[in-house]
Formats: C-alpha cells, sequence, structure tokens
C-alpha cells in the first residue's frame, strides 16, 4: 500500500540546491500539505507514494522557487516612463510626482501586476520595500506568492503614513497584523541614510529587535549618497551604521556598490545580508557592487532586481545572467563566479538573505514546497551540457512552465491558477492613465 | 472595389524605423508578394485594400524584424559545453577538439536549431561566420531566414576546406552558388589579424571587390591580439589593417573593443560598419567597445550576439537591453544611448552595417517585409508609455508572437511555420552525445 501525498512531481534533473549541491537525474518529489515529503530517484518515489495530482515533466529542470531579494513591487506601475534620463530629473519630475498621487488602491493592484509577472518567471518569494505596504501584502496574499514586506521609513511625510513619526508606528501595526501568517512576514525597513536620522535608525533597530524582524536599508547606492555621510558623520555609510549599533546578521544591506576594504571587512564579520541588484546598478550609472571580494569574506549575497522602475522587470533569470557577466567584464576574468554560484544566489542564498533559510531556498524535505519547473525543450536550451550554465546563459523566465509556493499550484503550464492576471493588467492600465 | 494584396496586418502601434522614425497608432500594413506594399493607418489602409490573410494583433507592436549581425550560428551545438573557464582552456580543450568532429550534417542541424530560436526570439536576417557555410545557407534557407553567411578564412588548415589557400576558393563557389538568391548573400570573412597573414587580407579583399561582397573581420577583440599585432607590425590592428587597404565602406568589423583615439577616427572617416557584442564582450572578458565615441564618430554601430557558445542565446532582446545598460554603467551617466537608439542599431543599423538598408530595417513601402509582432498584452509589458523603452528593458524574445520574412509568414502565435523544429533539436540532442 502507497503512502498517500497531495503532489508528486517527475522530472528530467532535479537541482536540489542542498548543501551537498545534490543534482538527480530522473528524479521526484512527493509533496505533502504545505512542504517537501520526500525527494528522491524516479523509482523510489513512484514506488512508495500516490498522490491525487501529478505533474509529468520529463523535459523539466525541478528547483527551488526563486528569491527575489529586493524589489518595489508596486513601481510597474511606472515601467518605462521616463528611462534615459539624469536621476535627479528622473525622481523630481516623474517618480516623486507620481508617487504623491499613490492610493492603496493603485499599490494593491500594481503589486498584484508584479506578482504576475514574478510568478510567470519563475520568482516564488519577493522581499518588498516601499508605500502602503499593507497593500502589497494584500496582494501578494491574493497572489498566493511568499513574501517579506516593510514600509519605507524617512524623515519626510509619507504618502501613506503622513509624519516621520507615524512611520514606525504603521511598521508594528503591519508586523501584529500578518504575525503567523503562513506567507507574509514584515521587516523593518529605514530607507537610506541620506533620509534617516541616526535616531531614526536607532529606533528601527530597536522595533526590528522587539519583534525579531530582519531590519533591511538601502545602502551605499550611489558615489553621492556615500560623499553626503562622509561630510555629515565624518564615516562611510557602512562605519556610520556600525557606530550606530546597527550592523549584525539581522541586517540586509541593499546594493553596496560604492564600499571601502574597511567598509567589505566589517560587512563580513557582522554577517549582513548583501543584495545584489546589477541591473538596476548599470540601468542608474551607480557602479558595481565589489560582489567577488564580498564573496571571499564570506558574505552571504542574494539577487534583487530592483524595482520594475528601474530595471525594466522583475526576471530574475535576467539578473542571474547579468550578474554572472557584469564581473567577469569587471574583473577581466571569465573565471570569476561561475554559474553554479549565481543560482545559489538566487535561491538558498537568497533564503539566508532573508533568514528563511530553514524553510525555502532549497528541495531537502521538510522545506515549504516552494519548487518551479522549466521547460528544458526549447531550442534555445538544447543540447543540454550542464543546467547551471543554462539556467544562468540562456533560460528567461518565460521558460518557467510550473511553480508551486508552499504546496500549492500556482501557475501550469503557464496559466497562473490563483488570480484574474487580466484584472490586474486592466487596472493598471487605467492606473497609468492618470498617473 | 479594393485593391487585392497578400497579408493586411492591423497592429495596436507601428514603429516603423524610418528616416522620421514614425510611430503609428492603430496602423496597418498590406503586404503584396514579398514586400510592404503600403503602411498607414488602420483606416486608411482597410479602406484601400484586402488580402486572403489578415493578422489582426489589436495588443501587438509591430516593427521590422531584428537583425542579428554576428553570430557562428551553428556553435549552438556547443551551447554551455564548458562555460567559466579561462580563454585558452575553453578554446584548446573544449571548443577546437568539438570543432575538429564537425561534419556537415552537424553544421546543418546546429544552424537549423540555431535558427528556430531566432525566429522565436524575432530575430529575421544574421551574419554568420563559421565552417562549413554551404550549410549553414542551406539551414537558412529551409528556414526561410535572410542571411549573410561567409566561410571563416585562416592560415591553418580547416576542417572544411582543408589547406588554408582553397578558403577563397570555397568562398568564390559559395558567391557564385548563391547568386541571386532573395534571402542568401555571401561575405569574404578573414577570422582576424591574430590568424590571418597581410597576403591573405589582401587576397581576401580582392575576392571581395571582384564580386561586390562585404568583407569582415573580427577586429581588436582582445588585449591579447592587439598586443600581439602591435608586436609583429608595430601598429594598432585597425592601422595595420589600414596600411594594407582594407578599411572601407564594405568592412563589417566585430567587436573593437580596444580602439585607440586614432582607430576611431578613422574608422569613422573610412565609413567601416561596426558589431557590437556586449554579452560576448562580458562573458569573455574581453573589455568593453567604446560604443558611444564610435557614435559620436559618426560610425554605423548595430547588435551581434555572437556565437551561442559565448553568450550563450541569440535572443537579441537581451542584447539591447544588457547594450543599453552597459554603456550607462561605463559611463556613469544615465543618459548615454537611449532605447531609442539601441533599437535603431538592432533594426535599420543593422541592414546598413551589412549593405542591405535599402532592402529591409525599417517598414517602408518597397522595403521586403521582414516583419515581426510582439504581444503587448504581457504582465511585463504593462503599462505602456514608450515603446522603445519596453523592447529594450522590458520584452524578451519570447514575447514576439509573429514573424514574417520575405513577405511569407514564418511564425504565427509562437509556431514556426516553415520546418519541423523538433527535429531540429533531437538531431542536435542526438550530436551532443558524441561531441
Amino acid at each position: 500500500m502507497k503512502e498517500q501525498v497531495d503532489i508528486l512531481i517527475y522530472g528530467k534533473v532535479i537541482l536540489t540546491m542542498n548543501p551537498d549541491l545534490d543534482q538527480i537525474e530522473q528524479g521526484a518529489i512527493a509533496i505533502k500539505e504545505n512542504s517537501i515529503f520526500a525527494v528522491g530517484s524516479k523509482g523510489y518515489i513512484e514506488g512508495k507514494y500516490s498522490a491525487p495530482e501529478v505533474i509529468n515533466a520529463p523535459e523539466g529542470l525541478i528547483m527551488p522557487g526563486l528569491i527575489n531579494t529586493h524589489t518595489h513591487a508596486p513601481m510597474s506601475l511606472f515601467r518605462g516612463m521616463a528611462d534615459d534620463l539624469p536621476l535627479a530629473k528622473w525622481l523630481k519630475e516623474y517618480i516623486f510626482p507620481a508617487e504623491a498621487k499613490l492610493t492603496e488602491d493603485m499599490v494593491y493592484w500594481g503589486t498584484l501586476l508584479s506578482c504576475c509577472e514574478m510568478i510567470l518567471s519563475g520568482t516564488t518569494t519577493f522581499c518588498d520595500m516601499y508605500l502602503f505596504e499593507e497593500y502589497v501584502a494584500r496582494a501578494a496574499k491574493e497572489a498566493k506568492m511568499r513574501a517579506l514586506v516593510g514600509e519605507v521609513l524617512y524623515n519626510f511625510p509619507s504618502p501613506n503614513y503622513g509624519p516621520p513619526e507615524k512611520g514606525l508606528i504603521y511598521t508594528q501595526e503591519l508586523i501584529q497584523k500578518w504575525e503567523g501568517d503562513p506567507l507574509i512576514s514584515v521587516a523593518v525597513e529605514p530607507h537610506a541614510l541620506s533620509t534617516c536620522s541616526p535616531q531614526l535608525l536607532r529606533d528601527a533597530k530597536d522595533v526590528a529587535e522587539r519583534y525579531n524582524a530582519p531590519l533591511i536599508i538601502h545602502l551605499s547606492e550611489t558615489k553621492t549618497e556615500v560623499e553626503e555621510v562622509i561630510k555629515r558623520y565624518g564615516k562611510t555609510p557602512v562605519c556610520h551604521l556600525n557606530d550606530i549599533g546597527l550592523l549584525d546578521d539581522h541586517l540586509i544591506a541593499i546594493h553596496c556598490v560604492n564600499l571601502t576594504e574597511y567598509d567589505m571587512g566589517l560587512l563580513g564579520e557582522r554577517n549582513v545580508k548583501i543584495v545584489h541588484c546589477p541591473e538596476s546598478n548599470m540601468k542608474l550609472a551607480s557602479g558595481i557592487a565589489p560582489i567577488p571580494h564580498l564573496l571571499e569574506k564570506g558574505v552571504t549575497v542574494s539577487l534583487g532586481t530592483d524595482g520594475p522602475a528601474s530595471n525594466n522587470d522583475l526576471d530574475m533569470f535576467q539578473e542571474m545572467d547579468i550578474a554572472a557577466k557584469l564581473h567577469k567584464f569587471q574583473a577581466q576574468d571569465l573565471t570569476v563566479m561561475n554559474a553554479m554560484q549565481i543560482v545559489r544566489m538566487a535561491t538558498i542564498d537568497g533564503a539566508k538573505t532573508l533568514g528563511l533559510e530553514t524553510r525555502i531556498g532549497s528541495i531537502e524535505e521538510g522545506k515549504k514546497a516552494d519548487i518551479i519547473i522549466i521547460n528544458l525543450n526549447s531550442p534555445h536550451l538544447i543540447p543540454l551540457y550542464n543546467p547551471y550554465s543554462h539556467l544562468v546563459y540562456a533560460a528567461n523566465g518565460s521558460d518557467v512552465v510550473t511553480s508551486i509556493i508552499n504546496g500549492k499550484i500556482i501557475m501550469k503550464d503557464r496559466n497562473v491558477l490563483t488570480f484574474d492576471i487580466k484584472e490586474a493588467m486592466e487596472r493598471v492600465n487605467k492606473f497609468s492613465r492618470v498617473i
């Protein structure tokens, strides 16, 4: 008598991304409730388990869902609104005026549109920083995606919560409201050193500690920011954060483009998690984060697309491709960061960054079932010598055919099953006419 | 009574890429035989023409087919075989031994597989340099793609034509064989300065002139190559080519990564056409071509994916995206090369590069009907503020739904109609087991 589970998946190859990076040819996975119940060869799983739902993917590469560790999901509303302009002009003449018109409804539908795109391109978890994050959380929940959300905090009035002092109150309400949710969790997210006072940063840290929540900040993104911080505080952004007590293993630092050797040492020592957003950094001409050096110092690095207004898509396959190529170019060395390392950044190291590595990021028994299937039977993925190479250098988001999040099939044969993607597209199209 | 044509296309917006860069909202195109017969508003075309085949694309962006001005199409056989290795090791231990085993059959099927990929990602014309080019031409012809092909020439024995002196004989036979073909034309293609003697280069130039064919060469791709040329000839590769009489408007120079200010001036003066392959240059850590400077000097620049073994795909949308972002990063300036300029490189400037600008590269009456349709009704292409931005920063090859080449519908609703793509995939899979 076979043991009953909920879903069985059979594929051509499983990339587990477990600590041994096991790769299972003709592999299979049994899913029970929201978790991975068993992983093994097709013969083993077939002999032992049965399930009402069986996904046969003889040409499928099965892997953990991708983890996009930094975005501003609602900014799909502004995708392509104003590219190729000087940064200050782009922000002041386009983005800020558009953001002043934002409503809860716009944020909800903008996020849901981004969830469509993320699901359709293999992302199962995203980490967000923006305004009206309650509505980002609601949209992610509607899409049945896993998300770490957080309201942006700064010493300015917010289009959402109003006066700056309300930001942490809003954040705490958000934390309390979503406590225990299986998919949504909440982080404390001060915007950046140029926009947050030391007091706000310390208060943010206190709240993060009280609730055991991650603390997330944009750090050393542009040269201007670094120069301003040095002028104001007499030290680099990383040293400033260290001095006010924020530099520890609960800190997720986004960008980290402009670092000194000393900064890098500190980030490594304190086990700060770093999010690399190469496409946004290139498009906004910010520079390139010294990722190979950070890896040498043992820092955990993951990948983020940044918002869809500065990328302009949320395709993690393209982020992997550009991350790999950019550092070879920069180092003038083809061997810098191989494809396997890049896939780690987009999966298990993404989970480590968000503090979710015991739950997601690899295909291992007991972990939550966040799994994607890539169709290898496509002209641009033939022949197959090395699956990591294909994922990084040849595949794109459209190759993902199936997505499972928390044990639920969210997309099958490229159809999103959890919500009406047409409505999200229509709503955002309508909003775009009044932005 | 309406005038009869062969195909009518109705779309949401036409990017003509004509000299005025006209953009037609709710536009339409009438195709008769292999040419564009009329372009205009939906109302105008609808009132004037009728056709047995009508393509209604109310959510479609219609534009000229993309022109990939440099690839080695058969190298799909080696896609992902050995990435992230030092260049010499990659070539000597993997690529050269694999190439020694090449047969006409392998080249034919490898090319046909690449044609699948190119058609499915919006490329309608490609320019190839490789071995056994007769079989590249045959595969392109079978796929009904437009191609400029050329046998690689060097002062070494070739796995195809044998001793070096046979290379130009093979090339001339190729030119004669394909003369007058509506889709296939032939170029003379010496490999590079490091592998071709001045005599071979001069002979190649003579043959090119005799047959009025383009001359194509890899130029200043790596620092090593430039250093070798300077050591051997006492001048840069560009100056060396100039001195032996090759630098004119029939020369197509691939890569041009390492140029002096003087080189750039010469290339501009002589109206040499340059092919930019940013993805390959990054992945092989060759460097970055000074494209914004070349554009300032009035040089025609187009985009090439390079071969699928050093990219590892043939998706021109990704090439556009990376070209745009890489130069912003390099110049530390967001305004360098806007999206419209990049789309020009992939269309009309591609045609100029190949000497085909009177026939293809834009949607204008009298030009050959090489046209693609992109489905804008996708989550990652919503909302639509600027179509150029979407093409460069958000779209990928999978968004192309329809492709017309020389007036024939080659792909419709992502189905390739001209040949059996499954057979090409199976054949290359089989070959990969013996490579």
